[in-house]
């Protein structure tokens, strides 16, 4: 049966892949989301959609999604798909998503007491602040595991890796549909909430985080892997922790863990007393 | 000052990039490593280097290392160590390293008892068991995670990535020096092993690992991310484990962990009851 396909215009072409790059997805605000599961996360959780391109089957499992939120849909060939995928082998759906507008300012502008009512959760629930997480997998698998564990703010330093770069948004697994991310100058965020939540910090020295009998809510700050938590902001924090190291061999032992783990490690920690 | 560098030659150059694909690695029993942790971490941890290419000031800082090891040194200006890096930038040493003899024959031919010797801590430490972990970067972070909580085996299905695959190497960040690692038959050694070890699955549903009152010592089975563990290792599991998700967002929540985030949480969980 012959079947004919949307073709994608050069221009359409042009257009997706410079989202790929930061530059336009500053100019256009746009961002690329690929593979079903993100792409329907993203739809059900609010994103605009600037447009759909997906496989006729894809378009059929999904028509009531789309039309109930008003998705701008075009079938397009899997050679087509070929053309506009970051992926090694194109998902059958790709999706042009609008960049919701952005919250810093209303963040630096806020004190202490309207921070409360931007950030729901801020003071009775457990945050977190990113400073200088530059690989995008780490930023992806970080809000994975905040988005498993229920964190509903998550801070990043400027200095951190652009949210709606492709492999932050594929690595997220759909969590960036989910949790609530804010570019900010976090030394200015702690010094507004100064003595109104515990600040942990994650270290190569501090106490065993085994061993402590309490972790409240509050902040917990990841260094970046390079460098840990910057002078800048340790003296804001209130606890040291660190997730001792078992090494046996003769031949040394790891000298760190990776940021991710680190943080799913210590996030597990402030969970499980909650039981 | 005019300095006269060690040129490599053509099919010095040839090689090296060859050992980026398995066929090669294979061919030649050799992979690559760079950088200088790293580097360093495999000629103490006792691998045998085919050589070192390195910048002089690289060379001057470890000469007694490479001299005590009889590891060969070739001096490489900046310029030509572009010419052979797989990193975006190059480090200051890459190393050409042999493939340790492999054991999974041995493996194959102990019983029960013999493996005990084969593989020291087998019956009395916590084992790693992966299967079908096809992402290098997961691959390399899982030793890592090995190394810091001082697990001695690590034994990986045949359709997990190749161990010295060099996003394998670098995300180890030196662990494969540290940790032995098998790739073998998982269901035949669990039945070999049958009733003298617990063995531990990670599933979506089962005990929460926060809840358990005593986690032994036996082996982890980590399953891929795509299928989890399989119909053909599930049989030997004995205690089911999950880790529970305190997902809030209106919109759903993640669907799973990366599976070395839940290999992390997991191993934490075993070592943070022996303090």
């Amino acid at each position: 049966m012959f079947r004919d396909f949307f073709m994608l215009s050069k221009s359409q072409i042009k257009h997706i892949n410079s989202l790929k790059i930061r530059k336009y997805r500053d100019e256009y605000q746009e961002f690329i989301a690929e593979g079903s599961t993100l792409v329907t996360d993203l739809i059900g959780g609010g994103f605009e959609i600037a447009g759909v391109y997906a496989q006729s089957q894809w378009i059929s499992s999904f028509e009531k999604l789309t039309r109930d939120k008003n998705v701008p849909v075009f079938e397009t060939a899997p050679k087509e798909m070929e053309r506009i995928t970051s992926l090694s082998s194109p998902s059958p759906v790709l999706a042009i998503v609008k960049i919701p507008p952005d919250d810093s300012e209303s963040l630096k502008e806020a004190d202490a007491l309207s921070l409360e009512q931007l950030l729901p959760g801020l003071y009775e629930d457990l945050s977190l602040m990113l400073e200088g997480i530059s690989d995008p997998g780490n930023l992806g698998t970080i809000l994975r595991i905040a988005d498993w564990f229920g964190i509903r703010n998550v801070f990043c330093s400027g200095n951190c890796v652009e949210l709606y770069n492709p492999k932050v948004v594929q690595s997220s697994m759909g969590s960036v549909a989910r949790v609530k991310v804010h570019y900010t100058d976090l030394a200015g965020l702690l010094e507004k909430l100064n003595g109104r939540v515990a600040v942990y910090g994650t270290f190569l020295k501090g106490d065993p985080v085994y061993s402590r009998q309490s972790l409240k809510n509050g902040i917990l700050i990841i260094g970046s892997e390079a460098h840990g938590i910057s002078d800048d902001l340790t003296p804001f924090v209130t606890e040291r922790l660190f997730i001792p190291s078992y090494g046996t061999s003769v031949n040394g032992k790891a000298e760190s863990l990776n940021a991710a783990v680190a943080s799913a490690i210590i996030i597990s920690e402030f969970r499980r007393r909650e039981l």
